[in-house]
């Protein structure tokens, strides 16, 4: 049997099996960054991301991007449970026949974000690879009351989403701005039950979300803000790499939330959060019922 | 100009040039990890390490030995600084094609050598890549009266060395136990000026120690303890990847040191430390001088 054959969930769900974990780590695989006991009133958050040539990026784009990009797909994770990075450790794989330009290119655009939000740039490692390879190692933290987790999600939750989806393949998933001002503030200032950035696509991050939540959730398509560099709802719904922020909050908490939004970043509801057994459902513009499975972007 | 003119020594001194961390970073780039502000009295320890196929480990290598080493690579780097791992993330890419079987198996010496030294596997990333490319974020902390650099070292210390040097390419790269306990016992128990683990090979880990300290040395080719599996003394403090411990301690101390050493590991006492001007000197067993430049393992 090969990894193809089983796909990347279920190889990460095979993984999460086999580990155990003492009780200093709060959360494990199955989150955006795992938890871990810290001080008394705050944990760490650690993640990490690796970006392959052809894969995530083209050798042709710009080195910079590419820097911008590996920092910030890492600051997406930390985000996205409410806290706040700190230390970023940056592996590097190249070939020595690579152009020291473009490697001063890709480590000026990640000594750019760092700077932006103010993360120290601590180490990291560099060895031969045919192809480019960047994996970031990020550590954060966030106090105990900020945490937000992808499990937290309740019945007649409110759903929303920040920004426009879709189409960020054409441009935007190599210079995208982490929503990492969006997440503390909502971690700061309500009741956010549930979290999570969207990486793999709206539909299969939004299951990822309820799965970790055991709830199931209506959506709907007149409600989901589409980019105009998609192509059309149903493929942008699947699109990967939007590095928006799905949440959920109690309804009542709504009305404030959209009266004390003070970012220009477009703030959505788009649907609820209900119980487990009814699965995941798209109300259409013609307002026909469409039950969904997930599908966003398997690496294997 | 292209990565490998400038070699990955000089690379490296470039990227830690164009970086400025906050006070938070007690030690950044230029020691086996980075040293991080955490609670009072103690420090976290950040390290990562990537291999890669064809040049770190070849795909015919039993997943299992593979797995172990990329754990072990790390544990090295947190010992070398005197300290105790806790917290480990997985990335690794890798071709559909892969057979699980495989996979398991690197996984399976993954979490083993997790267990044996206390270590929680938190998460990790799992992406496509053409070659098996592994990388490993290590978390560990230290006490601060432990810490241990590689900028410590005094003029006359003694340098010891733990274990056989070279021929580690003959299998032992794949199958090593980090010197974990004996680091510990030193940094514990004695005061040990500087250390770092060996790499890239004994003669280039011992200058970028001295390097860091502001140092020279003398050593004596009669002390060194040559592996029996290595190609003779002169290439054996070349090889790279001996994972061995290099250290100094006041000449005062190596009595104490020797009557207390606890371990079948064997512990070795290589030269002296000296003024930075006079260099780097080995002693051959003709008593003739040789003055040495660093010569070790370069990815690039």
């Amino acid at each position: 049997m090969k990894l193809k054959d089983l796909g990347e969930f279920k190889f990460i769900d095979k993984i999460a099996r086999g580990i155990r974990t003492s009780a200093k780590t709060v959360k494990g695989i199955g989150d955006d960054a795992a938890v871990l006991r810290y001080k008394r009133d705050r944990y760490l958050l650690f993640t990490t991301d690796m970006l392959v040539e052809g894969v995530h990026f083209h050798k042709s784009s710009r080195g910079y991007l590419i820097g911008t990009k590996a920092v910030s797909v890492n600051i997406s994770d930390i985000a996205a449970m409410g806290g706040v990075p700190r230390f970023a450790l940056i592996s590097l794989g190249a070939p020595g026949s690579l152009d020291l330009g473009f490697v001063d290119d890709l480590y000026r655009g990640m000594r750019r974000v760092c700077r932006r939000f103010k993360i120290d740039l601590a180490g990291g490692d560099t060895v031969y690879s045919d192809k480019i390879v960047i994996n970031i190692a990020l550590l954060g933290e966030v106090e105990g009351r900020n945490l937000l987790l992808r499990s937290g999600a309740k019945e007649n939750d409110s759903l929303f989403v920040t920004g426009f989806i879709g189409g960020s393949l054409k441009g935007r998933h190599l210079n995208f701005t982490p929503r990492l001002e969006e997440a503390r503030f909502l971690a700061r200032n309500f009741h956010i039950h549930s979290m999570i950035d969207i990486s793999d696509g709206l539909l299969a991050d939004l299951c990822h979300l309820l799965k970790e939540s055991r709830k199931g959730a209506i959506i709907h398509e007149s409600d989901i803000p589409i980019s105009r560099s998609a192509g059309g709802f149903d493929s942008a719904v699947k699109d990967g790499e939007d590095f928006e922020l799905i949440f959920s909050i109690a309804k009542t908490e709504e009305r404030r939330l959209f009266e004390r939004w003070p970012f220009s970043t477009r703030l959505s509801k788009i649907g609820e959060v209900c119980k487990r057994g009814r699965g995941l459902w798209l109300i259409r513009k013609d307002s026909k019922r469409e039950r969904l499975k997930a599908a966003g972007y398997s690496h294997f």
